[in-house]
C-alpha cells in the first residue's frame, strides 16, 4: 500500500478539461494537486508550461495514489467509455476504504449507478460528477453536479466550491445532487434543455431573418437588446457574437459560411431516450435534437430541395417589423419556459424512480453560472421551487403562468405566420402544442383509447366511475368490466 | 434426445395470442400442430374447445420436441422479457441443428439479435418475427415479418404463407424481412408508426368537433367518408365504428364516456429511442408518444386547466364547416405521408447499421392486411420503392411530392388554426415543420454550428470549401484551420 503523499486532490487524464480543472484547482488557497496522464508528455507540458500551479506529477498509478493525502480523492477526466473504466479499475486497486474517486467526464448515467454499485462494496466512493462550461469552465469556474454518497460530500464539497462558478448572488454552482447517477442524470438534462435553447434561438433567428430581411449584423443588435431583458443569458448572448461576426475571407456574416448541418455528440438523445422510459413528454428538447439531425441528411435535403413551399413568398410589411420582432421575443420566451418546465419535469420523474432526493431549486441555482445555458430566467425557476416546493410543473408557477399568459397572443401568431410562410419552427410549434395540450380540459387520446380497445382489447376506463372496461366490439358491443389486459 | 413425431410446428405458450396462432395454422392444410402450455389447464381447455383442429398436446418439453417431426420448428408465442429466454433455453437442450425456433412475442430486436448470436453456435436457426394484427390478425391472418436466417425460412416461409393475411392483390402478408433482429425491427418501426397515425386521426377529429361543433356520430359520417378515398386504411374505419358508438349507461357518445387518458405498451418509445440512437427524425412518432403520455398525466394536467387560452372562442364559420373539413383531410393525408416517409427512414438506417438486406416495397407490401395499420396508401409507397429502389425519402417520390404539394395549403391553414385556436396538434405541426426544414434551402442550424464553435471549440465546415475550421472566439477572432474537435 503506497504510503500518504502532500496533495488533496489528484486528477487523472490530463486533456484540456482536465488539465483546466487541475489549474482551476491548483489555483485555490490551500490545494496541492496530484496529476497523471497515461501518456507522460502531456503530464511533463503542462506541470512546465504551469510551474506556478505546484502540481504533483506522477508517472504511474502508484506513485500517483501515494501522492495523494488520506481520505484521498482523484478526479477521473477521461474520455466517457470504457477508459474510464480502466482508470476506475486501477485506483479501486490502490485505494482504501473512505476514499474517494470522482468520474468527472461526461458518463451516461446508467453507467454511472453500475460503477457506484460495483465499488461500493470496497468501502471506496464513488462519484459521477457533471461538468458544465466546457474548457472554459473548466478553467475559470465551471457549474459542478456531484452524485456519490452524502459522506462523499463532506470531503469533497468544499473543494467543489473553491472551484466552481460564483452566481450573482455569490452561491458557489455546486450542490450535492443525490445518490450514484444523479449529478450525472441532471446535467444530461441539462445538455437536453440546451439543445432546446438553441434551437429555438435558431428558429427566432430564422423568422427575423426571413421576415424582415434584416441582416445578420442587425440581427446580433436585436439579441444584444434582448439580453438586457428576461431572455438574458449566455446563449443570448453569444448568439449575438456569432451574428455579429464576419468572415475575413469572403467578407460575408460568418453565419452565412458556415455549413448549415449541426453537429451533436449524444447527449441530447440520451435525455429524449430517458424521458421515453420514464414516460416524460420532453417534445421541446425531442424537436430539437431531431431539428440537428434533419440538417445533416444532405442527400435527403439536396432531394427535397424542390419540393414546394408557399405560392406567396412572405415578409413582414413595412412599419411592422418591430412588432413581429417582439411576438418572436415572446414566442422564444414561452417556449422556453416549456422546454424547461419539461426538462424539470424529467428530473423529477428521474429522481422519483431511481431514488435521489434532488431539490429543483437547487438545480436552477447551479445552473446560474458556469454553464451553457446560465441565465438569469433561473433565479425565477429557484424562487417558483422555493415558493412550492411540490409544484408539479414550472409552467404552472405563477411567475410563469403570467409570463406565458402575457407572451402567448405572439406566440400563437408566430407558429401560425411560420406555418403559413413554410419557415420550419418544429421547438416553438412543438411548445405550443405542448402547452395547449396540458391545458386542454379534454384531450382526443379518448378517441385512442377507444382505438386501442376496438383492435386490440387494450380496455379504457370512464371519466364518471372506477373500473376498467372493454366495449365487444365484435360481438353485441355492450361494455363489460373487465381487468386491465395484459397485452 | 426424443424421437420424431408427427406435427409439422409447434406452438408454446397459449395465451390468447398463442392459442388463435394454433388455431390458424390448424386450420389450414396439410399442418399438424404441437402445443404446449407451461400450466396445462390452458393446453386443456384449448384443445378441448377446439377438437376440429387436431391439436398434438404435450404436458412437458421433452413430450413436446418429441411430437414435432424434423426439421422441428416452433413458435414461441410467450411474454416477451425473461420468459422468452427460459423457453428458449428448454427448447436449444433438445433440438438438433436445422431445427427452428421461432419467438413471435413483442421482442426488442436487440434481445434477438443477441438470442440470435447465442444460439447460432448450436446450429438451431433462431428467428425473430413480428406479428402485426392482435388476437384477431392472430386467428385470421396476421402480417408476419419473420428474421432470423434465408435457410430457416425455406422451411418456415411455405407455412407461414398458408397463415398470413393475404393483401387484395392475393399475395399473403410475409417476405423473410432479413437475418437476425430484422422482423422485430420492422415490427417496432410498424408500432411508431401506427402511434403517429393514430395521433394524426385524434387530431383530426378534434379539429373538426372544435371547428364545426359536429357530433361523434356527425364525426363518423365524416371518416367513412374519407375512408371511400385515399385515406381508406383499417384506423380510418375502425374510428367510424368508435366515434358511432353510444354508452348504453348515459346515453352519450362512448368517446365522451372514456377517460382521455392514453395507455401505451412501449413499442412506440422504442421506435423513438431507436431512432435517436440512429440519427433518424421521427418527430411524428416522437410527438405522438409523447401527446399519449401527457395525456396521462393528471396532476399536471388538473394543475394546468387553467393556464390562459386565446382570448376569444373559436369556430368555423356557418358555411364554411365543409372546406375547413376538407382541409382537415388532407393535412391528415400529409402528415401521415410525412410520418409513413420518417417511419422508412428508420427502417433504411436500421438495415444499414445492422447489416440488414431489407427491400422497403416488400414490407409496404406486408403490411397491405393483416396489421394495424394497413392501408390502401401503402400500394403507393411500394409502387415508389419499385419505381426507385434508392429512393432517398419517401415524400420526394413523385406521387407523395404531388400528394404533398395538393396538399399543403390546407395543411398550413390547419396548423395555423390550430394554433391560434389553443387546439393541441403536435403531430401535425410537427409533420408540417419536419417538411419545411427538409425542403428548406437553408436551415440555421449554421447559427447553432456557430454557438457550439464558440462556447465548445466543436469547429463547423464552411459552404465554400472542404475542411474543419474553427474562430478563435477569446483570441482575435481570426479564422483557423483545424481538425474535427474530440469533445
Amino acid at each position: 500500500m503506497p504510503a500518504t503523499g502532500s496533495a488533496n486532490i489528484g486528477v487523472v487524464g490530463l486533456a484540456v478539461m482536465g488539465s483546466n480543472l487541475a489549474r482551476n484547482l491548483a489555483s485555490r488557497e490551500g490545494n496541492t494537486v496530484a496529476v497523471f496522464n497515461r501518456s507522460p508528455e502531456r503530464t511533463h507540458t503542462l506541470t512546465s508550461e504551469h510551474p506556478e500551479a505546484g502540481f504533483v506529477p506522477s508517472e504511474g498509478y502508484d506513485e500517483f495514489v501515494a501522492s495523494l493525502a488520506k481520505p484521498r480523492t482523484a478526479i477521473i477526466m477521461v474520455q466517457a467509455g470504457k477508459g474510464t473504466d480502466a482508470v476506475i479499475s486501477e485506483l479501486v486497486q490502490r485505494f482504501e476504504p473512505g476514499d474517494i474517486i470522482v468520474d468527472g467526464g461526461n458518463a451516461n448515467f446508467h453507467d454511472t449507478i453500475r460503477r457506484e454499485k460495483e465499488i461500493s462494496s470496497t468501502g471506496i466512493h464513488f462519484v459521477g460528477m457533471g461538468v458544465s462550461g466546457g474548457e472554459e469552465g473548466a478553467l475559470n469556474g465551471p457549474s459542478l453536479m456531484p452524485g456519490g454518497t452524502a459522506q462523499s460530500y463532506e470531503t469533497l464539497g468544499p473543494i467543489l466550491q473553491t472551484i466552481a462558478a460564483v452566481a450573482p448572488d455569490g452561491e458557489p454552482c455546486v450542490t450535492h445532487v443525490g445518490t450514484d447517477g444523479a449529478g450525472h442524470f441532471v446535467k444530461m438534462v441539462h445538455n437536453g434543455i440546451e439543445y432546446a435553447d438553441m434551437q429555438l434561438i435558431a428558429e427566432a433567428y430564422d423568422l427575423i431573418r426571413q421576415g424582415t430581411g434584416k441582416t445578420p449584423a442587425e440581427i446580433a443588435d436585436v439579441f444584444a437588446e434582448w439580453n438586457t431583458g428576461e431572455l438574458e443569458s449566455y446563449l443570448i448572448e453569444i448568439t449575438a457574437e456569432v451574428l455579429r461576426q464576419t468572415d475575413a475571407a469572403t467578407g460575408l456574416p460568418l453565419v452565412d459560411v458556415i455549413l448549415d448541418e449541426a453537429g451533436a455528440k449524444g447527449t441530447g438523445a440520451w435525455t429524449v431516450q430517458n424521458a421515453l422510459d420514464l414516460g416524460v413528454p420532453t417534445s421541446g428538447i425531442a424537436e430539437a435534437v431531431f431539428a440537428r439531425s434533419l440538417s445533416s441528411k444532405r442527400a435527403q435535403r439536396e432531394a427535397a430541395a424542390d419540393l414546394p413551399g408557399p405560392a406567396e413568398a412572405w415578409k413582414v410589411a413595412d412599419g411592422d417589423a418591430d412588432a413581429f420582432i417582439e411576438d418572436v421575443r415572446r414566442a422564444l420566451y414561452a417556449s422556453k419556459i416549456i422546454a424547461y418546465s419539461q426538462g424539470f419535469d424529467e428530473i423529477v420523474a428521474g429522481a422519483e424512480q431511481f431514488g435521489w432526493d434532488v431539490h429543483k431549486g437547487d438545480i436552477a441555482k447551479i445552473w446560474r453560472a458556469g454553464c451553457i445555458i446560465r441565465a438569469r430566467f433561473l433565479n425565477r425557476i429557484a424562487e417558483a421551487y422555493a415558493d412550492d416546493p411540490s409544484l408539479v410543473a414550472l409552467v404552472v408557477a405563477p411567475y410563469f403562468r403570467d409570463a406565458v399568459a402575457g407572451a402567448q397572443d405572439s406566440w400563437r401568431r408566430v407558429v401560425a405566420i411560420a406555418a403559413q410562410a413554410g419557415i420550419p419552427t418544429p421547438a416553438f410549434s412543438s411548445s405550443l402544442a405542448y402547452y395547449d395540450g396540458l391545458r386542454a380540459e379534454r384531450l382526443p387520446a379518448a378517441l385512442i383509447q377507444g382505438q386501442r380497445d376496438f383492435f386490440g382489447a387494450h380496455t379504457y376506463k370512464r371519466v364518471d366511475r372506477p373500473g376498467v372496461f372493454h366495449t365487444l366490439w365484435s360481438g353485441d358491443r355492450s361494455e363489460i368490466e373487465t381487468t386491465p389486459s395484459s397485452h
